[in-house]
């Protein structure tokens, strides 16, 4: 049976309307319709994330975006904070550059805390920070407001955010916090399907790429800035129009819906999910920090999560297992992007039914 | 208007079944519909490349695969031969990652011979050699033949091969040939949108990436390569999955149109530019090294490509000006992928009508 509604954290399910525009017949990337149609991306971007910064679009996945930012725009050493695979993800990137960086990491299913960071950057060894603003692997969402107040401390620190499974589920206001180079992708909550890569770039973090120079080309995040500003949006390389056109399309659909219903939804499926969770399960991540978009669940019934997917396959629906070392201690089900309570109440019916709990 | 044919060296003309398959809904990319149908694609691929190398795919410009190509693999020293903007851009590439490489250029408009290959190759300082086989910027098809037979004799250098604008439209016979990373990407010959890229890699190209180890993660060749061994044919990152339900059903369409007649249909459409070009204005490129996939025409009647290209516009077509300093001088005009003579025949017909020639 056809997979009608993926829970899995990514790719999420995309609306028809937005499937649809896939299909748009490609257009010369070197047109003044291409320059037109990635400037308003840019800027109804700017309006999702709260922000004045730079936009800039890589063909790529998030980890693309992330290693250009991490060897782009570090001079002496990173510190990296994780919570979770994608967390360590960015200390691995550093690593394969020969970029320095040192790793923190959390025990599973705890958030990095304001005070973990304050303790690094107060050594001044560091001039790049990476925080994970929601971990798919764990199901944590972290503390990035009162992260925000350290950092913003150290201004000759430059701040990269991991925004790819939460930006267009959760209120990101990137220049309130002050966050340098914010990077999502497109198959999270912007609901889109994969192949996209986004991210804004605060003045701060332009000044250092100019200081630096390129380091590579095709994930160099200055080469990026650089065609943005004199190649009016146009990008180095050919990119996926067909993505820029259906991104354009879901923009508008999420500034119709507005950002703050849109929010307000992923709270709502994320609190139907978390309650759900914790009567049946037990949720995994440390209570406080529960992710918006995705709910990592402690499997403590011993449920075989293959055959529960299975059963699910056959009425159209599918969730994940445990990411890693995790898998079958802890299974996960994504609640983002253009899901519902309604869909995630058709879940949760089919899990019961499926799995004989009442 | 909204243009119907582009003739642009790409992105080109996709067909409209094609693009329908890019409406596909996503499917998880860690499930075994993912593997097989990123399998299915491959063995495809070796199909069209007359190959048994391992394939692997990456969401990107072809310019990302050729980066991670020359980064990858150069222990000693690259020798880059260059007959436009994107030969030489394999050099810009190997500098801005602190890769050694040596650049030779030929003058507009003339081919790589195998003669000036020897000469470079014979000093024993090059370890890994580029060639362009076919130059979009320039109209040049390299008679990449007779540079193999060079290349074969030096068993200890890697070679890799731009087929971007080619694959799909020109026979390249990776495995007689020797070619050992043959990179190409959607939007030229194989008529899909932008935004995915693929690469053949020999096993010798295979020993030299273990033997370096990973340089990088996303466009790391290695590391594409050994998830295709151990995670069957999964990727690293979520990969654009729309581009792949695309790839495989164009696949599909072009293993039944038949390779040889695929091949011929390029060389008719090709004949019938060069030709019409010859007649009303000068082919750019040296005889016998014409690309068959786009004409460059030297601009001899001095018209205007930009209004030209506005009238074209109005009749859903569109061509392109020269490239870099080539502009206004040149005009290429795109016969690639699933255009057909009668389109070519459209196209001549327009521009004789609004140019008056006769």
């Amino acid at each position: 049976m056809e997979i009608k509604k993926l829970f899995i954290p990514g790719p999420t399910y995309v609306h028809p309307d937005v499937l649809a525009k896939m299909a748009t017949p490609p257009i010369g990337h070197r047109t003044a319709e291409a320059s037109a149609l990635q400037r308003g991306i840019s800027e109804k971007l700017q309006q999702l994330m709260y922000t004045t910064n730079k936009i800039v679009l890589s063909t790529s996945s998030g980890t693309g975006l992330m290693e250009g930012a991490i060897r782009s725009l570090t001079q002496k050493k990173a510190i990296v904070f994780s919570v979770g695979a994608f967390g360590k993800r960015w200390w691995e990137l550093a690593r394969l550059n020969g970029i320095e960086a040192d790793l923190h990491e959390e025990e599973p299913g705890h958030p990095t805390m304001p005070e973990t960071v304050e303790h690094y950057l107060k050594t001044g060894q560091y001039d790049v920070v990476t925080v994970t603003h929601n971990e798919t692997s764990t199901g944590i969402q972290n503390p990035i407001e009162s992260i925000a107040e350290v950092v913003s401390k150290y201004p000759d620190v430059i701040w990269l955010v991991d925004t790819v499974s939460s930006l267009g589920g959760v209120k990101v206001e990137v220049d309130r916090l002050g966050i340098d180079v914010c990077i999502s992708s497109s198959q999270k909550a912007l609901a889109l399907p994969p192949g996209l890569a986004l991210a804004s770039i605060s003045p701060k973090a332009e000044e250092r790429l100019k200081a630096i120079g390129p380091r590579g080309y095709y994930l160099d995040l200055g080469t990026l800035v650089k065609y943005v500003d004199e190649k009016d949006y146009q990008y180095s390389c050919t990119p996926s129009i067909a993505h820029m056109f259906a991104l354009d399309f879901q923009l508008d659909r999420i500034l119709k819906e507005g950002l703050e219903n849109r929010f307000i939804r992923h709270v709502e499926m994320a609190e139907y999910m978390i309650n759900w969770a914790s009567h049946f399960y037990r949720v995994f991540p440390q209570p406080g920090f529960e992710s918006m978009t995705v709910t990592c669940i402690e499997n403590t019934r011993k449920t075989d999560i293959g055959a529960l997917n299975k059963s699910l396959r056959e009425r159209g629906m599918l969730i994940s297992n445990g990411y890693g070392s995790l898998k079958d201690k802890t299974f996960r089900i994504g609640h983002m992007g253009d899901l519902t309570l309604e869909d995630m109440e058709a879940l949760t019916e089919a899990m019961e039914e499926i799995l004989g709990l009442n």
